[in-house]
């Protein structure tokens, strides 16, 4: 399973990008997934008003609720994502697109806006740099203009 | 692992149970876990609104969102309750309190609201029936007339 990081702040198109991504794979007929940190703190959804909040305020480690495609799951501790790439594995996914998560250590494309970003260049295992501003190039990784040449950067190396 | 399923029809008293039997397993040091099925059609919780919709938009089988202790997948296909038990199995689940899913074949607790009910008794693998009705005893399960005797019944066989 090939796990590839988007990272980069708010706004700098990560979405956009992760969109992109898992949309070049699947035209190609690969199994494609995705996995997106919710950085705004709180919880992604209305997950209070369900019958699962009763189940966890009750004890539960984990209550989940399953329907109509969506698989809801509140946990008492925080999920590790080995453990959600683990559960992917389940479904013989060939390639994760993970969005946010800037602290793990997968291969990344890294979203840079301004000179503000930069530092994000000291993250580990970065393999492709899109940015509009200019910055120095390095034998590490590729430096795009956008995300057009980025993703045909990647298209080349799958040519299923 | 130990997978119970509490069964009925719309407020026979499904979550009340189920979360009756989390607390009992919780509060003897049991880790317990829940899963339940949302009937009721549709997706669980507004995740239209959400980017990971524009990922599976976009080709990706699996489509996860994770932060604050809250973890929502939005999947192509139905999801197997094996594969989610499958995930479980990752957090040292000792038992799962499973709502719904009548269909399936683990250990069934049947909630019997009235006679339009009793079809339900035609389940595989009950383990207990509660209902305030009288039905015939059997020697395949006995028959509690409400949830903190079944609540009893089951503390007895876990003295942990």
């Amino acid at each position: 399973m090939l796990l590839i990081q988007v990272v980069g702040y708010k706004n700098s198109g990560k979405t956009t990008l992760a969109s992109r991504l898992i949309k070049l794979y699947a035209d190609k007929g690969i199994r494609v997934a995705s996995l997106k940190h919710h950085g705004h703190g709180g919880v992604p959804i209305g997950i209070e008003d369900t019958d699962s909040e009763k189940h966890r305020q009750a004890g539960a480690v984990l209550s989940g609720v399953e329907g109509g495609g969506v698989f809801q799951l509140a946990t008492k501790q925080p999920l590790d994502v080995d453990k959600m790439i683990a559960f992917y594995e389940l479904f013989d996914i060939e390639v994760v697109v993970i969005e946010g998560y800037k602290k793990l250590n997968f291969d990344k494309i890294v979203l840079i806006r301004n000179e503000d970003d930069l530092h994000l260049l000291k993250l580990s295992n970065i393999k492709a740099v899109v940015t509009s501003i200019p910055i120095k190039q390095t034998d590490s990784y590729p430096i795009f203009k956008n995300q057009t040449d980025v993703c045909g950067w990647i298209d080349q190396q799958f040519p299923r």
